[in-house]
């Protein structure tokens, strides 16, 4: 039995579903309500040292970090793979990955905008303009780097990791009412992921509890 | 030759400068200073599109992202290992490095303070204020991950990339003046590390200009 430790919204939590997907791997999702404080609860905690989601209950084993979690799904099912087994390819579908998980997101998320307003006292269009600033400055970025990837995904022909991450972050930043045609390129590969079952199944609005 | 674009108090760069020492590469440091803003210009964006530090060359590649970097020097050159080869234990250490690389370190370093300065007018305390909120955390977190741990690194009996990770941190959280006691098990896996050659080659103090 595998379980998900979900939130529908959460960027994080969206990637590993679409992971999950992509192997083929049924699970049971459980939600840990955000907006409710549910990730800061002790039975979170206990499982998510961080106070985040998503977890992920697999193989008698615990695991935190959505990156970490899919790399661990790609070590033990290996089809279809999500990353190359070349170490160049490997490291430049890590970097794009990272691009996003590391560089856009936690900058950007439900914790952080919260800060920005008990900190700084900023309201909605603040936090909004903050929220785009890290988008734009990392979609800016992306936009090269998947120009000169083979396409039709980040991946090449088939998606990967780095557009596991690509994705919710495309959703996200449409909730934040962006114009995304600056970045054709991450725009074409986001409808590319998007017709794809593992992918459209996934969607926050197929998970809303 | 392997070529580092590198800025001697950049922790990403830290971290690859203590991995490539770990592996006992030779390499050639140049220096990319952030405060001037060498990393936004046409040289950096080349090579590096997100206009960060650092960037590797090597074996006819050019890599970014410290994670992506470090485990593909893990892959090529696997003696000693940084990450373990057991698909569990390589996640766990993928978790507890990401808990520093996407959860600390992106949300409270240069480029995320000046944007604070910029939007909020955010002065000195305040975005000190910011930053140890987010080191300190993360560092909650990172010590019931520690404690649960071998030790007496976080890879267990050698040091591997979350101890990596962590060394760059803990330099930084006591450059703002932290009061790191509170985290007794980052301390001492902190000291642990410091005491070897391959860390302390990589400090700061010995790679500044």
């Amino acid at each position: 039995m595998i379980r998900l430790y979900d939130y529908w919204r959460s960027s994080a939590a969206y990637r590993v579903r679409i992971a999950l997907n992509l192997k083929g791997l049924a699970y049971e999702s459980v939600p840990v309500n955000l907006l409710a404080a549910e990730h800061t609860a002790e039975d979170n905690l206990a499982r998510n040292p961080q106070g985040l989601v998503p977890t992920l209950e697999i193989d008698g084993a615990t695991l935190t970090q959505s990156v970490a979690i899919i790399d661990y799904l790609d070590a033990t099912r290996p089809d279809p793979a999500l990353l190359p087994s070349d170490p160049l390819g490997r490291a430049r579908a890590l970097a794009g990955a990272l691009a996003v998980t590391s560089d856009i997101h936690p900058i950007a998320n439900l914790r952080v905008l919260k800060r920005l307003e008990t900190q700084f006292g900023a309201d909605q269009p603040a936090k909004e303009d903050w929220y785009r600033h890290w988008v734009r400055t990392g979609f800016d970025a992306l936009e090269t780097i998947a120009k000169a990837a083979e396409g039709p995904f980040l991946g090449g022909p088939a998606p990967g990791l780095a557009d596991i991450c690509l994705v919710p972050q495309m959703y996200n930043a449409r909730r934040f009412e962006m114009q995304v045609d600056a970045w054709p390129t991450l725009v074409a590969v986001d409808a590319a992921c998007t017709t794809l079952p593992a992918f459209a199944a996934a969607h926050p609005d197929r998970c809303k509890p």
